[in-house]
């Protein structure tokens, strides 16, 4: 074998300790895969002081500006975050290096920019981490996919909030009593607000959505709903019609196809559907495609060992590439689709109302779905004492009228109160 | 954009009518995504005269030999079975196309030589539709897993099979009853024997095995068991502990590393297990790796579109490297693991006893466990007469000391039969 390829890695973290560990263990069975060997040449950290098990100390940096300049074969970024990141990885691409990153939010924010950079050098630019951890997702999306139309993308991409979302389930508890649970057991930050509001999952919804549609979309193209707003009644009744809620990351062709529509809000799903399964911690990708017909992919989000990984498979891509002086030129934007509003997504809604019992106060109500032609699916009433609890589903229609038609019910004298409203995602199977 | 890339289509029935027709129909998505235009130039049939609806009639040709030689850049093979499909894939790489095939049964049988013979030409050899039909599983577990140790595969990779026991646990039904059901659906052959003694599976075990763990594995190498025998008992049963009855092909590193074992058999799985889910046709792979954790892949496992999403997956990574120049060299048996026989497999075992009812029966088959130094997880004992019916399960121990305890307890006089037993797979989740 011939000299070895070198990797460059900026962050020293959970993900980064976890890369340069296997890194070091697996290095014969990584070099046999690669065809020549590879070596780490520098772990750039903030604090050098730090006890970091399996990362070899000598190689121990604080100058990761130099580092990323090095010009190493690989530079791998897991610091996270826009800056310092983007400049690291623009400086790393200007010096020859292929880059891989689980960065969601650098991706997510300036993807086009990166990937055109790394076109013009000349480089591979791998981000299979940034979504859904360990799960190999976005080379599928890329490669094996690459033949078919996808229709629609849904999504379990945040671990923290499916967990939450399954202890509601499971225990009958409250979000705020789980979510301090889920902070004690270390699955929640601090501040939640980047896991439980959705700007996670909007970070990675939008990654999914240019892999899938060949279209450019940003964190801000994407609707976002959070989950702290999900009651225990809401699951109550989800329950009772044989659905989870799960907290989603929608990407979907508009049904004439002029458009994508990238949203992430809790969602009812039906019992039988693969993803309503996927419990606690772990994530999942359901792929429904045209000629495919419907694909999941599932494993872990998150993790030290896990995200590196994902990484570490990229950095394999990428270093047989450099062996063969080949680029991956799969990434494509040719589409250029439309991003679309909320307002333009066909779904279901589910409603929980609060009515006088009164004669003629179901005519009304179904007379307000008419007026924007939404069509109902189910009513479940039940009555205690002068006032009644109407649940009710109705059939596909655009959010637009849906919301439309909350707004009317919410206007009429016999409607107490509306106290729930959630999107019903997916076909039962 | 300059000449289009050329593509032979070798086999025109379900899987290459719907490859024919998915080209034509998304030329110009597909040339946005290769860079290149993609044409068909011809399409070899047995019987010309059948009406193919989506396959041009211009391009039909009964002379599947010439078409082979044709020099195309890809030349697609989805005719099955090992020839004349080996002589024509030889020619195709011999004349310099990089060949796109759906056939398990020839890579299992000469997956090392057609690796070799493509290595010597410079033209890459595809087959992720061998596998898992639409699911994209063989590029994941070499590209995305690449910088991984897979420890363990098991997988629901054969649909008839799922359905009738799927079908046999939903409705109680003996296998003979839903065979024949699964028989007039169409979802099983005239002869099942393929399907339900688990060829079709043991092929499909054998092509995971060497990529999963980079050796050479053929069928030849993989245990077999069919599917046939499970009962209506077995599968009371397994429901009465929580568990399914799936067949399961496993791949799987021993635990010293120091080979690989390869396996098809029905198996218990929990049913919080994510493959107990995986219903009806579908097929789904769960690979267990030492830093990604668990992944699992699910989806269609036949049918003429999705196997077709497949194939065209392949071809446009195919038409993308040879737009780039570029060989795909992944595929690797660097391992050359042994492969060991199921006798060295750890696994657990369900057993169903009829005994004796009388003082020391229990001690007396506890001691045949003990001798063979297999530990007694579970015991359920349920008396009606003179003789009483014992389940128990086994915790971990070599298959060779399990079916040497069952050899062992057939020769108790206290057992009158030992009518059931299946292996268990599969931690709960």
């Amino acid at each position: 074998m011939t000299a070895p390829l070198t990797v460059a890695l900026l962050g020293g973290g959970t993900v980064g300790a976890s890369v340069a560990q296997l890194l070091g263990e697996q290095a014969e069975e990584l070099a046999a895969r690669i065809g020549r060997p590879i070596v780490l040449t520098g772990v750039a950290v903030r604090n050098p002081d730090k006890a970091r098990p399996g990362v070899p100390a000598d190689l121990i940096t604080t100058d990761v500006a130099a580092l990323a300049a090095s010009g190493a074969d690989i530079v791998v970024e897991v610091i996270g975050g826009i800056e310092p990141a983007k400049t690291l990885i623009e400086t790393a691409i200007t010096n020859g290096s292929s880059v891989v990153t689980a960065n969601k939010a650098l991706l997510a924010a300036h993807g086009a920019s990166l990937h055109a950079l790394a076109e013009k050098h000349g480089v591979d630019l791998f981000y299979e981490a940034a979504v859904a951890g360990a799960i190999p997702l976005l080379r599928p999306l890329r490669e094996s996919l690459a033949g078919d139309t996808v229709r629609r993308v849904l999504g379990i991409v945040n671990g923290t909030t499916n967990f939450i979302l399954s202890k509601m389930y499971n225990d009958g508890a409250d979000y705020a009593t789980v979510l301090k649970q889920a902070q004690d057991l270390g699955y929640a930050e601090a501040d939640p607000t980047a896991d439980v509001e959705g700007f996670d999952s909007a970070a990675k919804a939008a990654i999914l959505a240019g892999l899938a549609f060949h279209t450019d979309v940003t964190s801000d193209d994407v609707y976002r709903e959070g989950m702290s707003t999900v009651s225990a009644d809401d699951i109550a009744a989800a329950r009772a019609m044989g659905m989870v809620i799960k907290l989603l990351a929608i990407a979907e062709l508009s049904e004439d196809n002029s458009g994508v529509i990238v949203r992430v809000h809790p969602a009812m799903i039906p019992v039988t559907h693969p993803l309503a399964s996927v419990r606690d911690a772990f994530n999942a990708v359901f792929v429904e495609a045209e000629a495919a017909g419907d694909v999941m992919f599932y494993g872990r989000g998150a993790g030290g060992h896990p995200t590196a990984s994902s990484v570490l498979g990229d950095v394999v891509v990428a270093a047989r590439n450099r062996v063969a002086g080949y680029v991956d030129h799969s990434h494509s934007t040719y589409a250029d689709l439309k991003v679309l509003t909320i307002g333009d997504a066909q779904t279901s809604y589910y409603l929980n109302l609060q009515v006088a019992d009164e004669p003629g106060v179901l005519a009304a109500i179904a007379n307000e779905f008419a007026k924007h032609e939404v069509s109902i699916q189910t009513v479940l009433q039940d009555g205690h004492g002068n006032s009644a609890n109407l649940v009710i589903t109705t059939h596909h229609a655009t959010d637009k009228q849906l919301s439309e038609t909350v707004e009317g019910l919410r206007g009429l004298s016999a409607v107490r109160e509306v106290s729930g409203v959630m999107r019903v995602e997916g076909r039962a199977n």
